[in-house]
């Protein structure tokens, strides 16, 4: 009996890193299809969510029957209710990807306002952020897990610099206003991505101390305000 | 025994509604602050935070008692990690408040742009999207669950509005872009906002009916791009 709940609850890691591995390729293609202007990789997006959406409720569903049957205590029940924590979020990040890959569609219709670096930085910073975060709560790794929590400052200062750095473009030349802004959008949204990660990082620490240090996260360091 | 698990479900239940009142407080005070450009009530949101951040560990902290302790079946189950999840969507709403608050204190030290109508009509139908869902949740009433879901397209479709109207300010005036974007992220706030209260109500949906209605709303009707 012990031996066939502990493969259940690999069996519920093994689908929650296959949904973040799904999750993680959607932001690569999402920020790929408006870097290289590709319609096709942005409709794949679009097209990939309904797969993330049904892991969502598969994952849930196994959380479900793995408390209704085993009645799980103490480590194994904070376990499983991350787990059904991590899956909203990691829906959510999806969703995210989609907003992006739609913003991509409207962005590809006009003429290119610059040359994309700071965006795809952001976007392998974020995935970075989801695939540790799953890692650390496969293996209850509470340091990755804080270190996850300690690089949303980053993603939060880099996307305050293109925030920036979109407004000099507006306000040179007004021509710009309605690209600039779309991709202001983009970056909220990767920076978002970045924030359920942190979410995951901090429900892992919860797990693994038992207790909790949610939202005692430092305070980050960079000015928010352009 | 029995009918003291009924008690502990409904300090729950009251546990949630207060931490909704708070979180519908916040909105209305983070954009009462911009609107009547209130530095102090700005600061009451912020201050407000923390209050809002402990409601979401006591409340999963409540919920895993009572996993660990009644072990529940079926619908008491279903309430109880629905009630986890729901703690946690009001602890992000309340981040969302503070981000509102954050953009008016900002605001505040520069020129209005225009007299603000549009914003404070979409903060009242998201707190009672907020109201609505946790009714819904607390009632069991998966009718009002519904009616929260399709809300979100009206505040999706006034947040483009307002998009839209404030693309067309930067565009006749530069000057105005800073706090054209400001404002534009305040939209984006509010519509995250109703986002999180539809993700209740179809936590609320997929509770009663026990099974899935999740990502089955009907796709929204207005056109997104401006």
């Amino acid at each position: 009996m012990e031996r066939q709940f502990d493969e259940e609850l690999k069996g519920l890691s093994e689908k929650l890193l296959n949904m973040a591995g799904r999750v993680e390729e959607s932001i690569a293609l999402s920020i790929k299809a408006l870097k290289d202007r590709a319609e096709g990789l942005a409709q794949d997006v679009l097209e990939r969510e309904e797969i993330i959406n049904n892991l969502e409720i598969e994952i849930d569903e196994s959380c479900l029957k793995l408390l209704a049957l085993r009645q799980p205590m103490a480590g194994d029940l904070r376990f499983i209710t991350s787990a059904m924590k991590i899956s909203a979020e990691l829906e959510r990040m999806g969703d995210l990807a989609v907003n992006i890959a739609e913003r991509s569609l409207e962005l590809i219709k006009h003429p290119q306002l610059k040359p994309l670096i700071d965006i795809p930085r952001m976007a392998v910073m974020a995935q970075a952020m989801v695939r540790d975060s799953l890692n650390a709560f496969i293996n209850r790794d509470e340091k990755l897990a804080r270190s996850v929590c300690e690089r949303d400052d980053k993603v939060d200062c880099l996307n305050d610099q293109i925030l920036r750095e979109l407004l000099t473009y507006m306000m040179e030349d007004p021509e710009t206003i309605n690209r600039a802004v779309d991709l202001i959008l983009v970056g909220r949204h990767l920076e978002r991505i970045a924030d359920h990660a942190t979410n995951i990082g901090e429900d892992v620490i919860y797990m693994v101390k038992g207790k909790t240090i949610k939202h005692h996260i430092e305070e980050k360091k960079c000015d928010l305000n352009p």
